[in-house]
């Protein structure tokens, strides 16, 4: 039977408090040294994860072993893949729903949860006949042409993971075929994507599995006036992500639906239908499956409960000693990989969205630190940017490192001696060195403290496959810290004040345009706007 | 006489950090009213700067402006901008160089530092003439076509300001004008950029002061390996944005040389040619005009010394506020546009690489937290993000809204009778107020503890102007507080120790693989390296 309990009430919590003290000391003579990688260094999957230069030592990780085992998070994971109702606080009203985006790549061998695979299945299956289809010309536009080129229309969930798996795979796009994604309801984020787009061998992928997302449905009329004014048919190019009968799931508006469910967090989506259909579309059905297996792989490698032998769930107990117990707010994922570009903003979806919480599922206000800030950018562009501060700042940033050693479109250049991807490499693994153990210099403002902890994730190259296993490796990371952290690391109730208040201010103005005795300026979009919608006192 | 002396030696200090035990609090019934909006709004320039969603009143304030005379912010600007050597650390070894990026923009009416004015003004004519050319048609490809696209290639402070810039005003283009950028030593980098650029009507814009960046250099070559497989004459396309006599100062390699200074710092040189060629071919020499226009009136307003009235001093000062009395480790720049997507970026590295540092002006180490760590994306899309952690997480975030009353393209839609810029700036109103106020809730998953620091910049329009404006209110800003931290805001010592890891490991590899006898992997870029470079002992 499991349980979830306060991270305090374990053992281990005093012991790692008592440890955090007096952190493993990176900048002594020595202590970094070639034994210290080599046992700090864990071949999971196809990533080498290595983590001596992290503030750890054996003891150290015997504690955040003994902490992983008393939170239960293996017992966890395992009920959370085959369905238990993990989306919830106890005692108050909440989702109450199954957690099950595994269940969406899960259709090798026996499924953990055989009804929300089937489900899944189906979808695919769906979505391989409306991809064949595409290639042999059988859907076609107006003039029998194929389409080149979609739109997707998306925000949060329904965005970031799949424009940073498009980004990351567009070294593997079907040639002829591009995609373009549209999600601020800023109208210039719209116009620009429009520009110049040959509509008539256009699809609009429109993404929303409530049908009702405000930026996703402005975004969709203003395309579809688009369309419209190009005396184009919608219905030859509109195709529709959504739930099961919500109000997208209409076959007059919709060349075709592809379904998404509930059990799958809008963070957690990108694997289902939600990026599937898109990237189907991008790379073909054949490197869609190659992601999804990639992230299978790890849904079932991760089951593993040694921390050493388990690299998602080493990096939520190391990003716990970090942020837990040392205090470090913030996590900066740093990958030397220029189609990782978005990658971060994804994960920064991902975790804040998720353990960005005060209360324990219990709902009870938590007496430590969740979730911390996640951001970052491509190496090694951001070292010459903002890597001043991670080495020689007051703040110290604990860092994760992403490297590969082969680039993806094998055209490089040998420059004295060495490619760009060696270069590249290396500078990754001197950022990381440098950072660990810093250096003494008689000129103060050459000196480097060290003991910034950092790790690095390596594997040969950029692939559909890796993508999916990296993907999958963050997301088991995250959940695994909300199992520790005694959170609900799977609804967002943080949302709702602002967007509340932002109907109520969008209702007022929509009716001080039609009122005709209206006394203030239609210009006036300040705070004035507040007090007449009495949000604000005088 | 101005001295620079540290932040505790004022007496304000202990006065704000007593203060700092009980900022006012913005949750209380009617604390943030339409009385308080009003008093605490500056209009500066073209932009209003609201901050009555601070956690300040009069006293804490008053303190803050004690804060900014005592530390001689004013007479610092002053100094710096009539070309005192403040670049430098007292009684070591520095850089002891002037820092007048102010002077790139101040060719209207009297400038501060003539000498380095008259220097920026040779440059923007050569720039003009060569405007002109392209225009014309005087300088045109190997078939008399003109020119349609522009590569940038640089990194840091040669990337991250102009690319921001370009994205901020792309729906000001000259039609049929495109830039791209290649700025990472990731050769996928240049891969993705050259796919499909018709290189016969490309002109190449290499930017490096020094005319030695590693990832430059190797990416010019690699695009001038391009050029030669397409059998077309560097010289007729490539032009270099360089440091006077640097490597790359040289007419049989380029069409054309501008020159950057070395008083002007890479961060701060988008208004320098660094930015102003690209933006020139892009935009078009008025264009460019404009932005140098806003940012020279900013210059001349930030001179004001009441930091009510100062809305850059007043940033400043809050900033400190927040960071350095309240605590807050990081500030994130949520602007509501999403053509600033990559300012934020940009921002990262000015303010971080300037005022990361540990130590102060006199070389002794800082006893309070200089720079925050700087993140953030766009509005809308954010909110569907990571904006659960802005609201119930365990960390506060301090928050900068930068919003717009009208859209760029002027392409809008009008959907239950409101547009969608009006959409746009009542989710950034809605935002500010709930993480002001916060909001009670008998669910304790459903509570907002309110008290989030946040301020909005609003203007009407971006345009090159409040472009130009938007960039010199943070680069002052930044500046401003550094002096204040009493750091050199202007250094970046803190990159050095990687990069010369780094040359290391990339030397040892080129040896290695002309060793016949070497009995290692070729293949084996991982920490072993660091072992046969003798970085690492076993």
């Amino acid at each position: 039977m499991t349980d979830f309990h306060g991270l305090t009430k374990n053992a281990s919590y005093k012991k790692l408090t008592a440890l955090a003290q007096k952190p493993f000391d990176l900048t002594r003579e020595g202590a970094l040294n070639t034994q210290r990688i080599a046992a700090y260094s864990c071949h999971f999957n196809d990533w080498q994860f290595l983590y001596g230069t992290q503030r750890v030592d054996d003891k150290i990780l015997d504690a955040l072993q003994e902490l992983a085992d008393e939170s239960q998070v293996i017992e966890h994971f395992l009920d959370m893949k085959r369905g238990e109702v993990i989306n919830k606080i106890d005692g108050h009203e909440s989702e109450e729903r199954m957690v099950l985006h595994t269940s969406a790549r899960d259709i090798w061998g026996d499924p953990a949860h055989p009804a929300a695979t089937a489900q899944a299945e189906t979808e695919l299956n769906k979505l391989s006949d409306f991809l064949t289809s595409l290639n042999s010309g059988d859907i076609s536009n107006e003039n029998g042409d194929n389409f080149t080129d979609m739109i997707t229309i998306g925000i949060g969930g329904s965005d970031l993971g799949p424009r940073a798996l498009y980004m990351a795979l567009s070294a593997f796009r079907i040639s002829d075929r591009r995609v373009h994604f549209i999600s601020n309801v800023d109208p210039d984020d719209a116009a620009t994507v429009l520009q110049g787009l040959d509509l008539s061998r256009t699809l609009v992928n429109v993404v929303s599995k409530s049908g009702s997302t405000l930026e996703t449905l402005t975004n969709e009329e203003l395309v579809r006036a688009a369309f419209k004014q190009a005396n184009l048919n919608p219905l030859r190019h509109f195709i529709a992500v959504t739930g099961k009968d919500s109000p997208m799931d209409n076959p007059a508006r919709y060349l075709r639906s592809f379904y998404m469910f509930d059990y799958i967090g809008g963070r957690y989506s990108a694997t289902s239908m939600v990026g599937a259909v898109m990237l189907g579309f991008a790379l073909g059905d054949d490197a869609l499956h190659e992601i999804l297996r990639g992230a299978h792989d790890i849904d079932l490698a991760a089951e593993q409960p040694e921390i050493r032998n388990n690299t998602p769930l080493l990096m939520a107990m190391l990003g716990i000693w970090n942020h837990t117990f040392l205090k470090h707010e913030t996590l900066a994922i740093l990958p030397y990989s220029q189609a990782l570009i978005r990658f971060t903003a994804h994960l920064q979806q991902c975790d804040m969205e998720s353990n960005g919480k005060s209360i324990d599922r219990q709902g009870n206000k938590l007496a430590w630190q969740s979730g911390p800030i996640i951001w970052g950018e491509p190496g090694t562009n951001g070292q010459h940017a903002f890597y001043q501060l991670l080495h020689q700042g007051t703040t110290i940033v604990p860092v994760d490192f992403i490297g590969f050693r082969q680039n993806q479109h094998k055209q490089d250049i040998v420059i004295k001696g060495t490619t760009s991807q060696e270069k590249l490499l290396a500078n990754l693994l001197a950022q990381s060195l440098a950072m660990a153990t810093g250096q003494h210099n008689n000129n103060p403002n050459r000196c480097f403290a060290g003991n910034r902890p950092n790790s690095i994730l390596l594997t040969d190259r950029l692939t559909p496959y890796s993508m999916g296993s990296l993907l999958a490796i963050y997301e088991t990371k995250i959940v695994m810290q909300g199992f520790v952290w005694n959170i609900n690391s799977f609804d967002q109730e943080g949302v709702q004040l602002g967007k509340i208040l932002a109907n109520e201010i969008i209702a007022h103005i929509a009716a001080r345009k039609k009122d005709v005795n209206y006394q203030g300026s239609d210009d006036d979009l300040g705070w004035a706007m507040l007090k007449e919608t009495g949000k604000l006192q005088s």
